[in-house]
């Protein structure tokens, strides 16, 4: 009998994790992946820092180079190929060399679909215009952080205030860039209340961002091939630089075509295992959809964790060990300036969709001792079903110290914790960390009292 | 009939907790407070930062003064009042007014008893000397604080490498003071496993603090009345300023005086709601037994968060709000320099000391990805029960930003989690904050493969 043959369409977190994991557990597996791209295993999250110039180099975003996963992995990572079809049937890809344009047909036995996730771009064909970018892969990054240095732009136009939006703004700001954000609704980060959107949208103002909320982008005006302005629905706003960060869908458009299930925005449809509905097809990383561990509900989450966590779990089934993903709670952080800004679980208008009877509480607190040297104020925002007080999700905005705290709130979601068991909680206290009270404690005590 | 009275003896964070909570619930009850020192509801856990210099004033350390539980809400502070005895049967106590000397009894419905904690200080007749140090109570801080400005010592030794130990080492080094400490295990913070105290002590000598470890106080050489020497049993070192940091006890002699039964070190036995073995006392803060939320045993726990939560627990209970304590974990953080250190749950002496059957897994990681600036290093220990994984405890050591990472073990171990729940838990990521998988999962991993 000839060696099993794992294909891994996509070079980045959960397709070398996957390959990793199964080499790992099974040194005799024939592991193939193909990347589209130059690049294997690289940070998609640092790429605002190379665009700020706080990381001096692409090549120290690459966790593991292709030409180490084949020396010390025995992994043959194929860069530059292109899966362009599955045929589940008869267990084969066709793939296409893009030094060449040479195609051909590579059979398996276990195939792992993980190609990631795409920006959303306007339809609009002055969206391909020179210094118009979005983040998409790490090559799209080195792009951005070239154009940087060589069109030395002065004015910049962020669209969309989500986490690349409120990054790339921190990072342009930090290159004495003139920066505009133009975000469609009432505040920016959407997957806060917008109380605490507000906070967000502050820490924006405060770092001289300008910022057009409730506007929409309506077109772009060139100029020799370049960008000169951005048109939104109420002004003509100029612009040297545009970054794009409207969001991001799973790219999921070869799974489709080979008829494997997709479910929420398009992502593609996996069991706690990582398996699709088609058979031998597996699926991880940011093109599929996980279930959130609060509502029940599906969910797409594309972050660089769920991608690490479902490309290892989709190596151990692979390789026999039988492990179960048991969902995401939608926790994420970034930082504006010293702002961190941190959310986890449901929001109120995920609660408000689920039909959810919920109560929330806004406390303002310290990040450490009132009298400590340092201490900077801190917003949290705890959620919690009114008739059980069993937390729903929390969200938090403060200075630096602040961001982490999230994950106190994920261990309770994790567990069903309740507002009450939060306030009981014996979490560390000393003058440089904290109140006595943790404000994550303040805002559990606020909500037993309104609940 | 009249107004129930409720006494208070102790006017700082347990006994003020308590009091503001009955009068939150109850306006009408009659609230005393004896207060033996002239200040109420400060911060203990800020001395050290005043000895610093950190914090500029006593004054900041105080949250609230008695004008303000007098004026505000109606709580009838007395401070300088010592309660010197107990008559349960005959529900009163008796009472020194320390100004003029009067006795006096108070009639009480009920009694609660926060008389905290007591440095523990070595049998010896030099231990008075001036220039040798225990932080007890407010006054002793700010004693400390202008022993520190008048004397202007060069040299200082610190007895005991336990949490006041580190602190006020690392506020004599900010001072500029020459700085010895003297701890009798083989490393400093025995209530980290040693690998980790090893990190402590570490931590220490790169602040420039001599460190003799596995070396007992002898005793002290004085000369018109001050400090000049501290002796070991190996040595003798100059000293013109000594920090005694070798422990404290819960102030329970009182209580023992009046046969309210003690547990565990001598402190006084309450139930979850905060009540004694003796009718209509209670007791907390400091001076009390807590159950351990791992272990399941009585221990002891004296930490400003716990003052303030059973103070509370007692407050509300003393209302006819049954709230039960459901105990405690040994959380506890504190910093040297930029090292941060931090510990909940049961350590590997306390696991052997239960008869489990434990496994332990230790990491060197990075507070941030590696590639973001200012990625300093961490480690984490964990430890967990061999045949469920349930976690049993942890510890952490490493750069700005680690410290307050327990309490996402605080919150697993609240809640009984396992090393898998860890490694599955959706923990925040962004690489300002931490590398992919959080240095506490990286633990968790590491644990599942040697488990």
């Amino acid at each position: 009998m000839s060696k099993r043959i794992l294909v891994v369409i996509g070079g980045d977190a959960a397709g070398m994790s996957a390959a990793s994991q199964v080499r790992r557990n099974d040194p005799q597996r024939e592991i193939i992946a193909y990347e589209r791209g130059e690049h294997t295993s690289y940070a998609a999250c640092g790429m605002p820092y190379l665009a700020a110039g706080l990381v001096a180099r692409p090549e120290d975003l690459v966790a593991r180079r292709p030409e180490v996963f084949r020396e010390r992995q025995n992994i043959q990572v194929h860069t530059r190929h292109e899966v362009i079809a599955i045929e589940p049937q008869s267990q084969r890809v066709r793939v296409r060399r893009l030094g060449d344009g040479l195609e051909f047909w590579q059979a398996y036995d276990d195939l792992l679909i993980a190609t990631g996730a795409l920006p959303i771009v306007p339809d609009l064909a002055e969206a391909r215009a020179e210094g118009i970018h979005a983040l998409k892969d790490l090559a799209s990054g080195i792009a951005l952080a070239r154009d940087l240095e060589e069109a030395q732009p002065r004015r910049a136009v962020i669209i969309g205030g989500g986490y690349i939006g409120l990054e790339m703004a921190e990072a342009l700001r930090l290159r004495g860039i003139e920066t505009a954000l133009v975000h469609r609704g009432p505040q920016v980060m959407s997957t806060l209340d917008v109380e605490m959107g507000a906070l967000a949208s502050h820490a924006l103002v405060e770092l001289g961002v300008q910022l057009y909320l409730n506007e929409k982008l309506a077109g772009f005006e060139t100029q020799a091939g370049r960008v000169r302005a951005v048109v939104t629905d109420q002004r003509t706003l100029p612009a040297d630089l545009v970054i794009l960060g409207m969001g991001i869908r799973p790219n999921s458009d070869l799974a489709a075509a080979a008829g494997i299930p997709l479910g929420v925005r398009r992502a593609i449809r996996v069991n706690p295992r990582m398996q699709t509905e088609t058979p031998q097809v597996w699926a991880a990383g940011d093109c599929i959809e996980s279930l959130h561990r609060v509502s029940g509900q599906p969910t797409y989450a594309a972050l660089g964790t769920v991608a690490n966590k479902t490309g290892r779990i989709a190596g151990l089934n692979l390789t026999g060990v039988a492990t179960a993903f048991p969902g995401v709670l939608g926790t994420a952080i970034t930082k504006v300036g010293e702002t961190e800004i941190a959310r986890s679980g449901l929001q109120s208008r995920e609660c408000e969709g689920l039909g959810l009877d919920y109560t929330a509480a806004q406390i303002a607190s310290r990040t450490r001792a009132g009298y400590y040297p340092g201490t900077r104020e801190i917003a949290v925002r705890l959620l919690a079903d009114r008739g059980t007080g069993r937390l729903l999700g929390g969200q938090i905005v403060g200075g630096p110290g602040s961001g982490k705290r999230i994950d106190t709130i994920a261990a309770a979601l994790t567990a069903g914790l309740t507002a009450q068991d939060l306030v009981d909680m014996d979490l560390s206290y000393a003058p440089p960390f904290s109140p006595v009270w943790d404000p994550v404690q303040t805002a559990a005590r606020v909500l037993l009292r309104e609940s």
